[in-house]
Formats: structure tokens, sequence, C-alpha cells
């Protein structure tokens, strides 16, 4: 990690800077797959299966057999421990649902706002250098408890042709209505147009490389939502003298383990601490499988000595972190005070690991600064709220003269006669 | 309007199409107009509102003497109008506020969600054909609800260098921080990537011609997030044997006459219902100002009669009207059963226009079919919902297993470990 010292205010956006995504290569390739799709259906699906995956399964669709048989092949203890997962998450959700309230705004005028479930929505699992099975777990439970009438998942196979068993076990387990064995732009594609074989969603879930997240920003611009823009995952952790060295190396590499673009920024008020992280960090690092991958990630992530958590809190507001680790003696207090964040970890036993996988929160969160505008995927990001409203014969008197005036000086006067052929009914006048 | 007579479901789809949109032609321009307010900050907007606007101001920034101006000129008779719509507004937005409630997932682990105020927001103000100063009620007063610190008003000025007067007061009245005169695709550039005058916002709202749109959507990949995909607006009427012609033909006209690209749909079970609208649709278009503009969206436009309001409704859910209004004489028991659509407005005396000035529901809404996937502005189209999570040491046992099993199936070893070196050391295992 490059180590910092006490940072002028100045230079904190040049060192808050994050690698910039130049995705400009990649729009051509991506629209013409996307286009290909498009045009060609299940055709072209088979082609780019080939040529990316080098696997072309005859059906896309994952069959009850291949269910069983991955179903079967999942140890006892990690279905419970899945389980266990998805009854936290249900359960946190649960309680986003809300109740539609009337608001009579003026005498007569009744307006109010009900969540209905998106029809048709797809999850993207991706299966690279290991399979996410945890992704089926954050996008599928909301969507089933949303009352989302068809869940699509698209994974894509190994080489073997199947589909990861413990994706397919938590698919099943969290109500996926269909699976499809298929990755890549061509999955966003194909359930942003519809094809032979794969339904068109409402809205494309899911987090991906860089050509599936290109392909979901392509996809936005046809009509079709999308849950987030993806980027490199996050982890800021903001330490005092309390914090555990052992832990805040373990939450860093956590993160870094994920990618070799993977951000990692610990932010900290103590040099002791921030000296004893570092030693923790080759000690841990030197065990681990994904170590290469994380020392890359390393290189580029920086440890940063502030003067005050106060000012470490001010900087972390400004970085607006995908998770955000506070480890301090007054963490409660401090969490109070984040403005920007997409998930925010309490205290020393609060690790990221836990909001990965089962604590209940959800995993989708904004990377890249995106937090500063956009919140992570819950309950909301599987319905609309469409509003309603309802006016009587008063309330048409008491709001129709406002409305005139404002058409009218809008010189929209068509919008005025929707009023004024009203009034006139209602009064006579 | 095409009249349509009972056709078949299978002829739906084709018959709901919208005209499609091709930016492709745009994209260019657009990408050019971004970069370089990007690259060369005020120089670049002066340049374009020179070429684009043929005015470009000495300052962008609107300056007092200017408000006062303004406010001087608006009629105290429309401020009150003005400010009857704002509360009306104000009272329905404020019921979308919500509490955090922290749900205890499992012993000792206590999850919660905050709604946080986006910081800086950026409200497009279209002034074009006419100037829209309701678009600036619907975003300013819900962004100063949600306690949003900067709000960023653009607007396009008139020949004379002037933003439209209704549109200062309104945004002064509403808690707009600053007002620039400022339009186009630059403009959208200039929120996204900020310049020596305009700050960079995180979040753009606010609708506008196909330059704003393309440039929202390509600023929205850059990490900036906007309201949504912006299309030509949208009516579609459902109405029985007990609508009243007069009032459906002056809703369809208010819809008309925003442009020619405007989507207007008449959906009936009644002949007689179908022939009087188009009838008054003659009557009430030959008085209207902008008579062209309706005439020519109406000659898009399609009158489709069917067997029932079942199959009526089942037709609507599918074209996903951005208005939706429903004149029957069950138009409650329908309304229950929307499943696609932006606002839906119940019975006779609630028409569109209510809506868009002053009900109180936000007139920010899905076109082009998005309804499937999107909502119109709310209030949470302002805030952050940023969950948290604390673990107490119980809780880490509680829910630390489960976590290492799931890590370690996901061949992610750094993730388990987060979790290990802490359960070591509560348990000194």
């Amino acid at each position: 990690m490059k180590v910092i010292r006490y940072p002028k205010k100045e230079d904190w956006s040049a060192l808050l800077t994050r690698p910039a995504l130049d995705a400009r290569s990649l729009e051509r390739d991506v629209a013409r797959i996307l286009e290909d799709v498009r045009d060609r259906g299940d055709a072209a699906l088979r082609h780019y299966a080939r040529l990316f995956d080098r696997v072309a399964p005859d059906d896309f669709l994952v069959g009850e057999a291949e269910f069983a048989a991955a179903e079967a092949r999942v140890s006892d203890e990690l279905k419970d421990a899945i389980r266990l997962a998805k009854a936290n998450i249900e359960r946190f959700h649960a309680a986003q649902r809300d109740q539609p309230e009337v608001v009579e705004t003026m005498p007569g005028v009744f307006c109010w706002r009900k969540s209905v479930p998106i029809e048709k929505v797809g999850l993207y699992v991706p299966a690279g250098t290991a399979p996410l099975f945890s992704t089926v777990l954050m996008l599928a439970a909301p969507a089933r408890l949303a009352g989302c009438r068809e869940i699509v998942v698209c994974s894509p196979p190994a080489a073997d042709g199947r589909v990861d068993d413990v994706t397919l076990f938590a698919a099943r387990l969290c109500g996926a209505t269909r699976v499809f064995k298929l990755g890549g732009a061509q999955a966003i594609g194909a359930l942003c147009f519809g094809t032979e074989t794969v339904p068109r969603v409402d809205k494309i879930f899911g987090p991906g490389n860089q050509y599936v997240t290109e392909a979901k920003q392509q996809a936005a611009k046809t009509g079709v939502a999308i849950d987030l823009p993806a980027g490199p995952s996050e982890v800021a952790v903001l330490a005092d003298e309390t914090g555990v060295p052992a832990f805040i190396a373990a939450d860093l590499l956590s993160q870094a383990e994920h990618g070799v673009d993977s951000q990692v920024l610990l932010v900290t008020t103590s040099e002791a601490i921030l000296d004893a992280t570092l030693t923790e960090l080759d000690r841990q690092l030197a065990v681990l499988p994904r170590r290469a991958i994380a020392a890359a990630a390393l290189e580029n992530s920086k440890a940063i000595l502030v003067e005050s958590t106060g000012a470490a809190l001010e900087l972390l507001n400004e970085y607006a972190a995908e998770h955000l680790i506070v480890a301090t003696a007054d963490a409660d207090e401090i969490a109070e005070r984040v403005v920007n964040a997409g998930s925010v970890f309490i205290g020393n036993y609060s690790c990221e690991a836990a909001g990965d996988y089962a604590s209940g929160t959800n995993h989708t969160l904004p990377t890249n600064a995106a937090a500063r505008g956009w919140s992570g995927v819950s309950l909301d990001s599987f319905v609309k709220k469409i509003t309603f409203q309802k006016l009587t014969r008063d309330g048409l008197r008491a709001i129709g003269p406002a409305i005139e005036l404002m058409a009218e000086a809008e010189q929209l006067r068509a919008h005025k006669n929707a009023i004024s052929v009203r009034l006139e009914a209602v009064e006579n006048r």
C-alpha cells in the first residue's frame, strides 16, 4: 500500500481519484453483440457462446435433471449456511415493505403511491475466477419477496457446459423461475430484447465484467431498467487507535482478493495502527490462495494518516466508498455522520464479509463514487412506486382555478381546457 | 386518430409499438459537446451557447437583481397558484419520508437503512416552445424537502438573454440555491463535470429535448446519477360508456399539444364514446393555439375499441403508459389492477393536468414503456438509502460459521479469514 501522511485538504481530490475506466474501446464491440442478439436471437447467442465461452449448450435453459444433480452435489452444511443467509436477507428486506398511504393534499384531492412488483426481472450471476452464488441470494430472494412474476437468472457455464452447482441450488431455493446457461454481453442482450428461448425482462440486475457492465448501460438506453452501474469493488476502513490490525488487514484483503482493480483504502488517526496493519497485511497475504491478485490490488491502494476522525470522515464522505468499515471508539457517532457510502459496518465485529453473505443487508452496492447519488439494491429495486390520484367535484373546484392559471402561463391551453370543460360541467358556468 | 376495432391479441404488440427513437446520429455530437465542456469548462459553455442559443450571457449565474425583476413581473394571482401547487406537492412528498427501522436479523446482528439526502442535485428546466416552470416545482420542492444541500437549476435563456420570469420566481420559492442561464447538452455537461462557475452535481434531473436526454444518458456512464430516461410524453385513457367525451378529448389534446411526437391512446369499450370523442376532438382542436402540433400528434395516435374493460386493462398494462386516466364506472377497481403505468388518474374529475401542476403527485414520470421497470420521481429520488450493520460478539458467533462456509465455497479465502480472525479473537479458538 502507498502510505500518505497528513495530506493537505487541497490534495484530497487527487488522492481519492479512482483509475479512469475507459469503456470507449468496448462500446463498439458490445453494441455489435447487442444488435446481433436483437436481430438473430438464439443463433447469435450460440455464436457468441462458442466464441467467448468455448462452449455452446444445446439448450440454454437449465432443466429439472440438472437442478437435481446440482443439488445432490452441494453439502448439507453449505445448504444450511445458505438457508441461514437467505432467512436474514428476507427478514431485512421484508422490513422495507410499505403500505399505500392516502394523502388528502387539499379537500377533495386524494393522492397515494403503491408499490407494484416489476413483472419480469433478469439477474446476471457472474462465474469467472470464482462462482458467485451469493449474488443469487442478494437478487433472487428480494425479487421473490417483492412479488416479481418472472425471475430469470443468466450465468455463464464452465468449460464442462455446466452452471455452478451452488448457483443452481441457490437459484431454486430463492425462487428463480428460469435459469439460463448464458454469460457475457450476449446474455444482457438476450434479457434486453428477448430471443426464442430467453424472455425479454423489464429490469436487469447483477455485477459482471466490463463487457457485461457496458452491455447493461447500452441496454438501459433501449428503455430496460438496470440496477446500478457496477465498477470494481471497494472497501474503506476508518480506524482510530482502538482498531485491531489483524481485523483491518483481513478486511482490506477480503476486498483486494476480488480483482487486481479492487479499490482498498485505510484512513487512520493512528500511526501505530497503520504500521501494525501493514505488517499484518504481509503476514496474512502470504498464505492466501489468491495472493497474486490481492498483492496487485494492494499496490494501487492507499493508507492515509490523518489528524482526527473528523478529518477522516470528511475525506471518506468525499470518497464515497462502496463499503465503509468504521473501527473507532466512537463508531456509532461517526456512522451517524456518514453522508456518502453504499453500506456502513460499525465496530470491530462488523466485517464486510458479514454483509457480503449473510447479515441481511444487500451486497449489490454503488461503486466508483456512485454512492453520492445512488442507493444499493433493496426491495425498492424490484418494485415500481405508481402514483394514483382521485379528485372529487369539490376537489376539482378547489384546485381547478390554480391549474388553469398555471397552464395558461405555460402557454398550454389544452391543459387549461381539461380543467375548464370539467369546471363548466360541474358549475354549469 | 387511427381507429382500430377489436384487435386480436396477437396484434397488440405491433399495435402498441412506439416509434423507435434512434439517437445514434446524436451520439457523436453529444459526446463531442460533453468532452469539450469537460476539457474547456466555461469557455466551451460560452461557445455552445453562442452556437445553439444565439445568446451567450456574460455571466451564466442568475443574480439577485434578475430574481427581483423577474418576481416583480409575475402576477400575484399566478404566484398564489404556484404557492398552492407547491404546498400540495410538499404535502404529498413529505408523506414519503421514512424513519430508520433497526432489524435484528438474528441475535446480535443489527441492520438498518437510513435515507441521507443527495448532497448536490442539478435540475434541468427546459424552455422551448413554452417555458415549463412547473418542472421547477416538481423537482426543486422535493429536493429541498429531502435536504439536498446544493440545488442547481439550469434553464436556457430566451433570445433576450433572460431566463423565464416564472421559472426564476418558482426556483427561488422552492429553494433552488443557484440558477444558471444554460441549456442543451452543454448544461448537462457542466452539471456532470463541473466548470469554473457551474458546480459538479451528484444527480441530474429533468426533461429536455433529444440532445439533453442523450447527454443525460452519456453523463450517467461517468457515474453521475440521473432521474429517468425521458422520452416524448404520453397519455392513455381507458373509458367505458360512463366516460365524458368532452373530458376525454380535452385530456387527449392536453397531451397532444406537448409535441408532434406525443403519444396519445384511447382504449374504450364503447363505440358511442369513441365516436363522440372523435367529434369532440375536432371541435376542441379547432380553437387551440397549438393546434398544428396537436393535430400532428393525433395523426400518429390510436383509438382502440375492445370487448371489455378487462381486455382494455390487459392491453394497457402491456402498453405501460406514462399517464393512465381511468374513466369507467368501476375506476377504483380497475386502478387496483394496474400493473404498469407511471401515474394513474381515477374517475371523470381526475384529469392529467391536475397531476401535471398541482395535485401533489410528481409529473416526472417514466415514458416509452419504461414504467414497466421505473418509478416516477419521488422524495426517494433525492436521497440515498444507506445500509448500516452492527454485529455484537454474540452476533459474530451466531453468523460467523455460515459465512466461513459460504466464502470458502466461493473460493474467497480472505473473506473467510475476515470472520476467522475475529472468531479466534473472541473465542480464543
